[in-house]
C-alpha cells in the first residue's frame, strides 16, 4: 500500500470515498467519475502494483476473473451489445496503480471502430525484424 | 474450432499464416498486420472463444499470463515506456475470436491520454443507479 499518495491505494483503503460497485478478496471495482459512458469501471488490485507487468503471477488469474465478471455485469446492467476492456501501462496511465476499464458499448454509439489510425510495416522483412526482436525478449523474460 | 469460418482459429491450426512471436499450451501471440504502431500484437486463446465473457473460468489465468508476458517483452524489445493493453468484445471487434492487443507506446506517440471525449454522470443519484444495476446484474451472475 502507497496509502498517503496514491488515490487508488487510497480509494481501497476506505481513506477516499468512491462508488463500489465490486469488492472481493483481491480487488475493488468501482464507478470511473469521467466515464466514456455511464457504467464504465475501473477493477484495481487492492494491494499496490503499477502496471500489468507488476503485478504477481499469482494475481493476474484473480484480477482479470474480475474483469471478466464485470464486463459480463456492465453488459447486462446497461443492456450494452458489448463491451471494451483496456489497460494503460505507463504511458497515458492517469494514476499509476494497475486499473483495468470496462466500458459497456453499443453498436452506433459513436466511438470508432478501432480509434487509432493503424500503420503497415515497410515489408515482410521489417515484419519479421520486429518478431525476432519480440521473440529475444520473451526468451530473456523466462530465463 | 470453427476452422472454416473463423480467421483465428485457421491461424491457430497452422492453415492461415501469421507471423507468430509465441504460443503455449492454451495461447497463440502473433503481429498485427496493421499495427497501431510496430510490435501490435494479439494473444488468442487456441480453442475458439468470440468474447471476454465466453473464455471458460479455467482459462482466463494463462490467457491474462501471456498477455502479461508480451506486455513486459514488446515494452523490452520495442524500447517502448509503456504499453496499451485492450479488447473489444462484440462491438468494434474486427474478428469474432477473443483477441487482446497489447501495443507499445512511447510518450509523445501521438495518441491521445484516453481516446475518447468523457462524459460527466448527471449527478450523484444517476451514479448510484448505475451502481446498483451493476450490483444486481453482478448479484445475478453469482447465483
Amino acid at each position: 500500500m502507497v496509502l498517503n499518495t496514491c488515490l487508488f491505494c487510497r480509494i481501497a483503503s476506505g481513506d477516499v470515498p468512491a462508488t463500489v460497485v465490486y469488492e472481493n478478496e483481491f480487488t475493488l471495482t468501482f464507478l470511473d467519475h469521467r466515464p466514456l459512458f455511464p457504467g464504465h469501471c475501473l477493477i484495481v488490485p487492492k494491494e499496490h502494483y503499477e502496471t500489468l507487468a507488476d503485478l504477481p503471477k499469482s494475481l493476474v488469474g484473480p484480477v482479470f476473473e474480475t474483469v471478466q465478471l464485470l464486463s459480463r455485469a456492465v453488459e447486462s446492467a446497461l443492456a450494452a451489445e458489448g463491451s471494451f476492456v483496456a489497460m494503460n501501462n505507463r504511458v497515458s496511465q492517469s494514476v499509476p496503480h494497475l486499473h483495468v476499464h470496462v466500458v459497456p458499448r453499443k453498436k452506433k454509439d459513436g466511438l470508432k471502430g478501432f480509434f487509432w489510425p493503424r500503420t503497415k510495416y515497410a515489408n515482410e522483412e521489417s515484419m519479421v525484424e520486429i518478431k525476432q526482436r519480440i521473440i529475444s525478449a520473451i526468451t530473456k523474460l523466462q530465463q
